[in-house]
């Protein structure tokens, strides 16, 4: 049988899909997505894949609902038009977010979106850097689940003195990311410990660690609107930092995010393109690793049949 | 156990789901949709369900993919706030209108929403005027499928001469439900036969039955932008129709729907609120007649054990 | 692996299974289908299957519910005996006609059959001009729907004048298949609209367009007994048409079927053969064309990973 | 919720299902099941069951795929028609004898039609007899396993001078069967040793235990063209035995089996209900037990959650 | 239908279940599990479960496999033996933490035990402080999360000086179980940041936050051999901490766990009964609080349909 | 894709793992079993398994449940780490005697772990000489079945005299299987009628056929304790046995075994490797035939798509 390597790209990040697409030397596969007068999404997959191993890449940004309805479509009409395998690549994948009982009566969307992505005709995931490590646990197919902490890492190590940096998380829910990112450059990691105050819904944070003059690099999965960054620095300065610094995964940077970013004492900032940031939400102090390299390795190996753990190694 | 009736709406079509409620004397139940800055949904229900029979009023109408997500994440924390029965209530079903394969590699979305639904937790689906009668087969899940035809026929009746009138398919693919519906009524019908001119993308219609001289009345299972309905209206006039009426169960109505239908030599448009029709939406010759006492008996027949069905005989 | 093609064919219509086998150049694989003397089907595979690729042919004609256990036995022989993917050749699937709920608590057994074929490990289904086309998304596995309706429409512009031809729908739910069919000619179309005489079980055709003088041809998907074909002539005639054709896909021809068709004022008949005519049913008046190339091609594609779609372009 | 009893009948053993319900005071609940012109099946529940505990009696006689058909496509009815319960009540279960795989590339179609029976909505399924006690094992849906041995014991019992009586089985297989109608009777047992001779398909047997001059009771689970019946009289006799007498539960009697029991060396013939038996399939010497009264009581005990165990304590 | 409610115990804590059963007013009811000589387990339910609301009480503690496989058979048994609803109430859920893939080609097998408690026939789960938050997300039927953090805090209020209190996290993936400890107590928190010593498999600890001078109390979901409690306390007291004392929830106590406990410098410990506690590892510096009175008020509440959420509002 | 057969084996049986290994000419694959202190079992995939086509040898012998719970990690790991197909390998599945309901209210464990191994992944199964032959249908996945009956027939027919041997089953259970074996060897057979003395729980054993003067073979799929043989033992010796010979496919010897099968008048006794036998089970009069080469000839056939059941034609 015919077992050639196919990718498409719905809508959310097509430069992301096409960077992949030529380190692979491989043409994006034509998909025409449209819609109805009734706001009905259609799409179209314009190649045969007949017994094609198919990868289609897709990131949950803005508008979500939309990104996520086109890749359940795409899913579908893939299976039905008879790829032999097809792998959903979601480098961002926003509901891993939702990924606990917090509150009475609400849904884990986290896993709800993993097992309709698999109604939907997933064979397997490609992700990265998800909300937290169990939410691999919420997919029934199986998972490769990639890491940009290692490139982040890399990218501080190369332009910054480490002699009296510290990583630092925004709350205690990050504090193993952090430990993992902190433990790569052999810096030591503080983490800010938010609690409500008595029976309004505002929190205060606590630095518990040691910043005092040193130079502060607070690490998350993503941003968002620049909110947490914002009290965070807050906290950081009032606890004597001397600089800081920014690393995420995710630049989902939305509502008052740049403007944010830029007026804060932030002095750099690291993200990566798992997100597609359009020219108007780019600042010079932001600057956006690639992660095409890891997915093109990731689809090669994963269509060979070879290692994707290796890449880690 | 407790097994009282809740009834919930998401954010489509808050209206008719409190007109349902008033008909049964019920409260709506409190429910909460919100949205992350990343722009995940996220849904908290605000009542104990625990064991109670519940149902979820929702229309697929635009946004269509917000609303799709708002029912589904409904529907699982519904779920796992063990509900003994969840039931989702969909007056406007849009993707009933991808029921077939008509071009190569696209996806049957109404079969996929409906296995969709049943993964986010349904148990049971109620919905009216299906855009085909056998988009029925594509749910696992039992559903009651109910039908405004008789209610537009009656208004038809009372409130028009039916001595000239003929009913109009807009297309051969109508003819069955314009069939069903000037049966009632004991009117002629006719279709519309569209064809694609030659290597283009145009259609031309030939009526197919005889207008000349006749009140027509164009009976339509959803008006979206009107654009239908204007080239009908040419085809129709220029066969010599009298003067022209619309019959339509889903009100979509949208981008230039209304200019159009507001402009066009239209003397009454007769619809349902399956859709939420605000303000900025309404004309004096639409007549919007509501379908919430049928949708309440049918969910307390449903509730109760008896037949949904004898709505009809 | 081996991944040699394998077609099998249960009692149905063998003849059409060895005519795609020869097409193919393959010789049928040998099936031993038998029944124990409690009236249990018994099958057994005579051939290694495993890793093969395997079609098996099974039309659901008279006596039906044998043919749909045979297929769904040997489905499940052939998958226990490690058939590496499976396809369920239907080229008559009769149950389609029970498309939707038209009467209260009843099934919709043409999902329900979709169903069952895939319990019974059909991994594929290939199949051809069903009662709608919304079943196709019954099935949830890929299914290839090929169409007989351009190998009939071609035989009429051979043999017939079009110029004062229409085509006529038997009633509005075939006025879709019929626009189709007629466009494919560049002919005229008609419907006959039927309808419930008062309270009795009668039903009254009209005719909807234009037959006078018109050479008709009736288009359906099936002929069964023959009893539709009758009164849809004799309204006709009635309505002035000049002389009668009738094409249809499947020949189910049952009961009086054979003595109608003989003495009708019908003066061709154009059928297929996805329904095996043994040589008591057949006339002078009609013309069998094979479907078996048609087969043919999509079984080799399907194998080999080309578009089947291709073949309708 | 109602949650009222209903016990339908398709159309194989429609007199059982008749005196069930006259034990339990309930009137049959209506069902229609027709065929159309094309041989399909169609079946229309007349009765509202919506949140009722349903009960369909089918036994699995010739022609088994039409009853086996008859009772998915009812069962899919029910389940749609939104029946609370839904229980299979198969009081002869045939394909319980394809229940291995002793023979290559064959299905096990007792698990086969299990799986078909959950597919098409079972929820339940009350049986008798299974040709193997394991065959219980292949359904996934809960199962009460009634027998009728205990009945057949004690009407030997009562009639009969068991001094020198022993209860015989036809093969290997059935050792198992008979050692329990033999314990409960206290009577010594002996088995037919069946052996292929050496390349022909011909069996010999040999008794295994003693039988000369002893009054010998056959026992089996089924009876159907009786051919097996009669190479172990043969075989019996040769070895001695006084008088013939034979007990089964299913009655099958199919073929030439009326006039083999009439005319073989059998002084009398135990049998049950559970296959209807035709008034021209009865002989002098065949006593037809009625299992309805077990059947009663065990839906009664499913439908109000007692014990069914119970009653074979 | 009968609908009572019926609690039952493996061997795990069949302590802990009778409480719960004393709280309720209710006896425990009876459950046979043995062992066949080839070391098969073998369970039987000795009492009529038809159409119950069925609890079985088993925590994963050693021997885990057995206790797991204990319950799967009895789960098993209790659905075929036609429960109508059956809860396992699994105080301790040991694989809780294999909720990652942290080495490559690992099992996550928190997930994999939850989908082989719905395939053994577990309608819901009820459990108690889950390893992490998001294994709630690993079930696919609805779960009741318990905590015993406010009860255990609470100890630590009513009996401890909390001004110079600080909490500790073992590691950075303890640190948002601690915060909510913490912040329940009003008293501020620590973590050890864990990190490989070069290539070695060695690990060093640094206290991140401030303990000098402080009375610190070590708080984790578990204890089993009590080895990550020793190398804390090292690095606490190296860190300046005052005095030490230790809160858990589940107490494994294995290997030499109740010895180093015993000769550890803490002062005291305070753990539940979700793990039982023999004789033999109870020490006078532990204190184990009951949660029988939460199970019990969670179980009446899920039975009568009540809200669970609220037994923490 | 890269298609390379991997054997891995866990712990219950390595050394015949190792030994169809080398029959094949691969070493075998690495895997990495070990114990959490919580008693949690881990298992670590030692090598890259993407597309690969995978089988784990493990029989489930003593420790039962931890064997079993290993080859359930073991599969789960495999699946995710993204092998093309795994096949459990289970030499010797014990629960096949958990295969029948033969008291109220107990499990089927055969089928619950049968659905079990395929919710942890496995794609196919291989075993020999289950139980019951029905157990076969207990898997929903392909099952291979292979036997070793032909193995010990062919010990027995180079090693002794079989002129005045007759096989005899321990119960009519097992009247079957001995015929089978009997039929072979072209001896006769008997077998031991057991049953229930009055009111206590002793059975009483009488011959069924004729053992006077004979050498008896016992056959048995497996021995556990020995109670049984010892009992029929005694049984044949008071009939008048001339001989005790032995044949059993498993040998779990558990418990007493051993020295029950020393002790007793057993002349000579031949089972297989199926179940490891430890140095300290060995006696100089059994002998242990290996059946890793049918292991190994299945596992290859299975690989490259050849029949299996040709191995015993």
């Amino acid at each position: 049988m015919n077992d050639a390597l196919r990718i498409f790209a719905c809508n959310s990040n097509r430069a992301l899909a096409a960077e992949i697409c030529d380190t692979l030397g491989l043409a994006l596969s034509p998909l025409e997505i449209s819609r109805f007068s009734n706001d009905n999404l259609h799409v179209q997959i314009r190649d045969n894949v007949r017994e094609r191993d198919v990868f289609v890449v897709q990131s949950f940004t803005e508008p979500v609902s939309d990104h996520i309805m086109e890749l359940m479509i795409t899913l579908d009409a893939l299976r039905s038009a008879s790829a032999r395998r097809v792998t959903a690549v979601i480098p961002y994948y926003s509901y891993a977010r939702s990924d606990k009982k917090d509150a009475p009566r609400i849904s884990i969307t986290g896993r709800l979106i993993a097992d309709m992505l698999q109604t939907a005709g997933a064979n397997r995931v490609l992700t990265m850097d998800l909300h937290a490590d169990q939410v691999h646990g919420f997919f029934s197919v199986p998972v490769d689940h990639l890491t940009a902490i290692p490139t982040i890492a890399e990218h501080f190590r190369r332009h910054h003195d480490l002699a009296h940096m510290v990583a630092v998380a925004t709350d205690a829910g990050g504090a193993k990311r952090v430990g993992r990112f902190s433990e790569r450059l052999g810096i030591p990691m503080a983490i800010i410990d938010k609690r409500r105050v008595s029976d309004t819904n505002v929190t205060h944070g606590e630095v518990v660690g040691n910043v005092k003059g040193h130079d502060v690099v607070i690490f998350e999965d993503e941003i968002s609107t620049g909110g947490t960054l914002l009290s965070t620095i807050g906290t950081l300065k009032a606890a004597g930092a001397r600089s800081i610094h920014v690393g995420a995964v995710h630049a989902v940077l939305c509502g008052p995010a740049i403007d944010r970013l830029r007026d804060a004492p932030i002095e750099s900032i690291v993200v990566t393109n798992t997100v597609h940031m359009p020219p108007g939400k780019r600042l010079d102090k932001i600057t956006q690793l690639t992660v095409a390299p890891l997915f093109a390795s990731a689809i090669e190996r994963i269509h060979s049949g070879e290692s994707v753990g290796a890449l880690f190694e």
